[in-house]
């Protein structure tokens, strides 16, 4: 099986020209002018963009929480995310206190095997680190899972203390992975929760204010402090504020170097939909929304080259689900369904207007979460023998978003009504075609495992 | 004219893999698995690194000095620059003070014009901003020459005051070009040195001694004020130490961005060499040689994304002229000869000894100078369609640097002895071999003017 | 001639209780409850707080400007500054580029001998620093003048180069003095005139626009490493800022200490007032005032030790004066009349406010003014052995400030209308009722000239 | 009871004079030049200086710890810091986890009552804040306990979460009074102090590098965070490291103020105490010793006036109880006896050394203390009506540290050996002589417990 696509402006995360793909057994074989069209099937793709598809780091699919599940199943979230220009995500395992990694590994590819549509890849979070866990960091790095997610907040359920957290730190340095870090201080939002709810304060304005920015950036210093002593690799995941960035910021005068991954809706919403009484639930996600000044820093730290990713922390639920927090906003489940428009959303918001660089939202949508999380050069570029995963992509067509016309399992969209300038047209999964003129062409199943490689802090 | 270089594996600012490149008419035109053998010529590249020819963005060719001339001409300088593996050269047009920038550019072209072996661009060095020189910003630009060089030091000679300062950054944002900064207090500097002449502290020392860090730190700080202040694109030509780039890392904090360039000199040399009594004047340049805490500081802002560039400020003299200062070191010529030695030096220590990725080394030597100075994607990258400036690598073979197998025109080497890990065995320049096994097989005028676009400020 | 002050409130800048104070011979012997009685005559303070007699350490009497005089003569001016409080004014002695201190010096104390009310000393300002003032520091120091003054702006009449400054603070340093500054960048603020003005922005907006923020953060950062450099004490004069106050700050992070005087205006006033058309001309100074935020960093400053002073840059001119500059703002004479505002201003906004203590107040008008500038314990302090400089002040009537009521040789007033909280009742010089219920007692040529020691950067 | 103290000269704060004092009912009652000599005794002070009595807020006596006492009780304790010219201490209550303030206060106030020599006050230590320590907030803050320490070390026995440390700053902050913290992140210490131990590294050594610097600076930034965010008025004692006062100074950025003591210790000591084998116990503290580059930045944070109190955390232990951690570092009891030493060990290497003026002496001493913890102005200085504690003081006199002449009730000297400059010689406590010439002439039972006032951040 062999495909051409002709005539496409192929951006990287480096490079912009316009030549023809040939695509053989899944992969790229060859990039150039007028090359041969023997081949099985031709594309054209005169006047798109082409590029690689997109990795989304950070998405939680069919997740188990407060007796439910996140709403996609990894069938609708994948394929969600083929919609959307994004061929493989990485989702998070959440290790039960009390049990192993091993179990909560098989219990996460239970449910991911056979089911999903675009590949993917995943996270381990560790919410209970002693001897035992210890013991299996090595394994989860032979088994291709290099990242190891923990949370600086949610007590009693996921978050593990700062001596757990040098613990594995120590021991995943030693073996080649990475740390990654929910950063809030999760006493103080408890705190304030508990003082917010016994006010009587139970809107969602009140997840708002109950993380303040203080506990993004307390609990990011604290990090980076702790990656900067064991000299173990750090990644803050979703950061949305200044007070975080500087976090960073200050850490480059000690000569260190901590990855960050900002979430596509703290680049283009911010807090003043919590004051929309309960309709702000639709935003109700952890951390929450924040201020004007705060989406200028992140497009800032984009092009400073100090934040590398823009994922979407997608964790969608449906309108009932949030309903279960309708008269306390601590039991709004948290997430928002994005896993579909991130791409499109960064193109119209960043490169149309002029934010940032064809070549840097490559970057931050597929090249560096493939590099950072150990999947390169298979994923990530467009390149001879990498992956064929290619996004074809209209710049001028405008549409809208809205729950009528996107894949995801929600009957509500955060976006509705968005207009976005430029649409994915066609995509390819290891050179398949996925996705075509809204259609999706591959079944649930096709979609495989990433298993992923040790990691590097120079990238 | 076509040639295949099979089989070599090709690194760019982004991408690995193995492939070969077929090139037709000066261009890359295919990159593929076992592309077709019939071309005029083929390069086997098995176990070779590719890397997109280098460009150094800091040289002074023949440049008029006190009387004399730097060493090295275009017809040596850019083929010693070829041998090393770099194909393109940025050098430095100097206005003279009450002449125009016209002027100096015909003086200029005139010595390069059917000299060059390599490719070449030229900067604008502003010496002289008034209301001629304003109304030449626009032609220059035009002309291909985007980049408006400024020094903070050198009174009465080269220096332009903060009024002139701004002044230009204004006119030079207007047209869409940049302003580059030699950044150094030329007040200081010129006290300390004259205190120390009256003293009879005369010896190389003492050129260290009179441009302490602070001078760098300080005129960094207040360049990096004006281009907030003005909002034109900003770039800091050789920065050395950890004061000045703190100054950029101070200013990601209010959202701003400035370009920075550092020789590699400044990260494999240090201090310790001016204590060599009157050998020091080998290493009289400015700013001067700094401290291990600032190599540091340097490769870690390489690896933060707040150095984008490695360049050489290429200044070569012979002893003789060295000697001219014997007696006073503030009349030692400044520079010393690098330019064939940057590829070779930064993938020894810096790739070698796993301080920088290979991407990331060829971001700093190659793309990113092509970007920030508008020659992108013509030089830059190896991809389709771009000039097929090509190095092919040997990463394990090791050799000693020295003045009996150099190629610049100077009698002396600033890195006798050095051995390093890594060769350039050949390289190519729009297509052609220009270098293969230490011959050079172009003739002088082969090298042509390269005319540079606008700028950005995000890459 | 003996007086007994019973039964006020005493403040110093540590202390507060309740005693009387006995004065002998211009002096203060004797502190204590219920001091004898056989004295030649006896104040009743009760229910009074009891001030050190205010310094202040900045102020222009009679400067030669633009062909013209500020408007205060040494007997106007410090008549007016006992009615505020103030019982010890510093003025700048300003030498003519080209000329000796000497012959500056003469000239000034030419003005002011015989004419003064109030105690005085002087700043030397060094303008021109060359191998002759080179010579004349240590004579200067020997007069008890121990403060040399620079300028960064007003080039071709006040504005020494960096390479001048280099030189003064060396010298300075080797003779126990300081350098103090007015830190605005004179070339770009030179640049930003001249646009404005050939823009025909004519107005005392200008003024404000031609000074933005960036201008006094960039010098105050350069001073601030040219003292760290030279080791020299250092002083910023009028800081008025959040950019330059963050220099001093980021300075602390090497263990620098330099002294910092903001002036009563930039806490009270901000830069709304220049929107009043010609109006504005009342406010036009150098710096001019800032915004809000700059007055939050202010108060904040003096909380955390790192403002010191707060003085007036008092530089009255009548109306008829500002009008040289009705069609063209850099032709207002810069400057307006505050001396006799500022301990009432700062006691009513500070203190009655609850910004800053009692004791803090009496640090900053007058403490910390006599140990910086070598006058304590002299002045600056309510002790056994200092001169008896005493304001009695009742904190509890309010009065409004206006151009009726002032003493101040100027035809407006630039608090015109603003309601003050606390009044200066009795103020004694040296012993003898200066000020008593709004009649001034005492004569020009009263005032004496202090002379000062050498200084310390430990306080 | 009526004393005069002749001819001495007067140090406060602020003043530095000749004068006589006139001591009546336990305070002072005149300050003057020849007072009239009816009083019931006259001591001689010519030549001599006079300091307020110092203040030490920072002392553990008969310190219930792992089963025994800190050596020293409120007898030995007090009179050796009467010895040394201390007048009064601060000690710390410590609540027990699970029961009340009020408890923990009974039990202190049992142990003190009736045996201090000096006097004394409590900071109240909350370990366990609930709702039930809530309601008792306001009633420690009436018995005149209004300052409130915390631990982020210590897990298990006296660390509370952030989550209490939130709770409790609002309700502090809402009764006037101010929180305090020893500020070392305990997870993390805890981690290194175990891996350290199952390594078998057991000797004092490893107490030093279980307690690494980054430590400390994390639990500060987190500390300023929160009292950022609560608007709590803050001090932390016992900052030893350039990374903690550095969070300080950060802050400074925000406007923020947070109040610093520092230990005579950690000015003078260093952490190459350590490398003594197990003799290295003798420091063995929490903080340890840090580095040169450290006591150097805390020299500069007293000058820049963000330090205010050099303190002692007095804390003895004879041999024997040392010896518990004999095997193992953890096991030793933490802490070494310093309280008589403080003002000597300052006074020796700060001002006879031209570190620190003599005001700055006193302020740091005595009046900072005084007036941070609200026992101004009946301690802290020398004034009317404030109690006559007073130190005179020899400057000149050098005698030799050592535990055969020192007063502590411990058998070995942390500073054995060490010469100081200066001696104290005569000490009163509210007017009645206390020591004179290594004789102390009071009982126990003459201390009392002072009742402090609210605080406020303006001092
Ligand atoms: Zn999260
Ligand atoms: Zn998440
Ligand atoms: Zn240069
Ligand atoms: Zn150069
Ligand atoms: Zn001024
Ligand atoms: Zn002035
Ligand atoms: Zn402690
Ligand atoms: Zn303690």
């Amino acid at each position: 099986m062999s495909t051409l696509i002709k005539n496409g402006r192929i951006i990287t995360a480096t490079d912009d020209y316009v030549a023809d793909i040939l695509i053989e057994n899944e992969k790229i074989s060859a990039i150039g002018k007028k090359l041969p069209e023997k081949v099985d099937s031709i594309i054209d793709a005169k006047g798109m963009l082409i590029f690689p598809g997109g990795i989304d780091p950070h998405v939680h699919l069919e997740m188990p929480f407060m007796g439910t599940f996140s709403s996609d199943t990894y069938e609708t979230g994948t394929r969600a995310a083929l919609y959307g220009g994004t061929t493989t995500v990485i989702d998070f395992i959440l290790q039960k206190q009390g049990n192993s990694l091993r179990a909560a590994f098989d219990e996460w590819s239970g449910r991911a095997t056979g089911n999903a549509v675009g590949d993917y890849s995943f996270h381990m979070a560790v919410t209970d680190f002693n001897d035992n866990t210890k013991g299996e960091i090595k394994e989860m790095v032979e088994e291709g899972i290099t990242s190891f997610k923990t949370f600086m907040a949610y007590k009693g359920a996921l978050m593990i203390d700062d001596r757990q957290m040098i613990g594995l730190m120590e021991e995943v340095k030693q073996q080649g992975g990475m740390v990654t870090v929910h950063a809030t201080n999760g006493d103080v939002i408890d705190y304030l929760v508990q003082k917010h709810r016994s006010e009587g304060k139970l809107s969602p304005l009140y997840h708002y204010l109950s993380q303040p920015e203080v506990t993004e950036a307390e609990a990011s210093e604290r990090f980076v402090d702790m990656t900067n002593y064991t000299e173990c690799p750090g990644y803050i995941v979703h950061l949305t504020c200044e007070g975080a960035l500087n976090a960073v910021r200050n850490a480059t005068r000690r000569n260190q170097k901590v990855f960050v991954e900002t979430c596509i809706q703290y680049l283009v919403l911010d807090a003043s939909l919590y004051e929309k009484d309960f309709d702000g639930a639709k935003w109700v996600m952890s951390p929450p929304l924040r201020e004007k000044k705060d989406q200028a820093t992140l497009w800032a730290g984009i092009n400073q080259g100090l934040v590398q990713i823009v994922g979407t922390d997608h964790c969608p639920f449906k309108w009932e689900q949030k309903l279960m927090g309708k008269d306390d906003f601590s039991k709004i489940p948290n997430g928002h369904p994005a896993i579909e428009h991130r791409m499109e959303l960064l193109f119209s918001e960043g490169v149309a207007k002029g934010k940032i660089s064809l070549n840097k939202y490559v970057e931050v949508t597929s090249s560096n979460a493939a590099k950072i999380f150990g999947m390169f050069p298979k994923k990530g570029t467009i390149a001879v023998d990498s992956d064929a995963d290619i996004v074809i992509f209209d710049p001028n067509t405008k549409h809208t978003i809205s729950v009528d016309t996107h894949h995801m399992n929600t009957d509500y969209s955060a976006y509705e009504g968005w207009e976005v300038t430029g649409k994915v047209k066609t995509v390819l999964l290891r050179g398949k075609v996925a996705i075509d003129n809204n259609e999706c062409l591959i079944d649930k199943g096709y979609g495989q495992f990433v298993k992923r490689k040790k990691v590097s802090q120079n990238i």
